[in-house]
């Protein structure tokens, strides 16, 4: 089970940085995951073989604290990806939306913006 | 600020829109929250109570698993205030930050706060 | 103790377990948490005082995303107690209930015990 | 996307009950989830397919709100998973190590067992 050393060593390296970074600008793109685009699907197929990995050692009835450390090891790097894309939406789509608000003097836009952004972090706040 | 004693409410309910309401202009206030000072005063004053409450239960013997149950709905409580606390963040010190640099010209300043706001998310999310 | 009802009355927002909780009678040092009850109390004085703390620089204007620093600690601070609340239930509680099925051969009274600890870790995490 | 509203409404469905029950008698099975093998099974694969459907909405460039709606969803469905293989590695090794500690008069056995759950789930509430 020479894998799972690597999962929980990948786990280890999670943090915000690592996906999400402020970027000015990114031209011609929908969101503000786009730039990064690559980097997050690396990150959610490294999460997908991590589950997979789960269910394997679910099959060959592995202890049950060492599945849940897998489990564990999931939540951090499912939190690195959220952050990641709370911080895109943050430095592109709500500052985004400050911007075109003070361009048009109308409020609503990123008062929109930010109540979905606040949404969106309590639900992973839970 | 009438609606202040319904919004403590719904803050057992829970919900971004509890505590955190964008704010165009807020005055001559430094902060976010500060035009909801009390509301969220009063939030904690709450949490405090009910932190010891628990002591009380604890010293008086009380069955573990209703403590536990107490600690969760602290738990809530917190999250409620800390959910309020980062949406005031963006709608009042990112915004605010957004405009400044689309003044300026300076996109340096909305990336510091949007880093920040992710960083102390990041906190909560553990 | 009208006003641990009371706090018993909000948490009934939160959880079920709070109503009816699965005691059989328990005299004397009845829980697993007893033994610890000063470290438990010293703790919950800790974070009692950690939120007076967040109250104070609300009060202060001090700037949110420090606030947020603080919140964060003290779910840590709850987490941690919890947590210490979990594991005195399993190794007193739950073993006792075992030892007791053992003996009387009847199984329930420890699928009841695991019941509402998994119930309350659940609670905890939301 | 019509495969988006199956992924929220399973998400829904989420619950500790659903994975875990307590068993009195999984004879020759190495562990507590054994038993639920298949239903372990079923859940992962869905997980897993919920971690591709949001790679498939990266690469796609959905709006970031409604992927971290999904991420938040994938979220509640791992911890139905933790709490389900934690309550049943309570009704069997905790509480098969409370009976061996039993018979043979050593606590130890059971006090292993006890803090590698609490361990276990500490990394759950991180």
């Amino acid at each position: 089970m020479g894998d799972t050393s690597s999962i929980l060593a990948e786990a280890a390296v999670t943090g915000p940085a690592a996906a999400g970074s402020v970027e000015a600008g990114s031209v011609g793109s929908a969101h503000g995951y786009t730039s990064d685009k690559d980097a997050y699907l690396r990150r959610l197929r490294r999460i997908e073989g991590q589950v997979r990995g789960i269910a394997r050692m679910v099959e060959e009835d592995k202890y049950c604290i060492d599945i849940l450390t897998q489990v564990a090891a999931i939540n951090k790097a499912l939190h690195a990806v959220s952050l990641g894309l709370v911080q895109d939406h943050m430095s592109h789509c709500v500052v985004g939306a400050a911007r075109e608000s003070e361009r048009t003097g109308n409020p609503e836009i990123v008062q929109a913006k930010v109540q979905e952004a606040a949404d969106a972090i309590g639900r992973l706040l839970r």
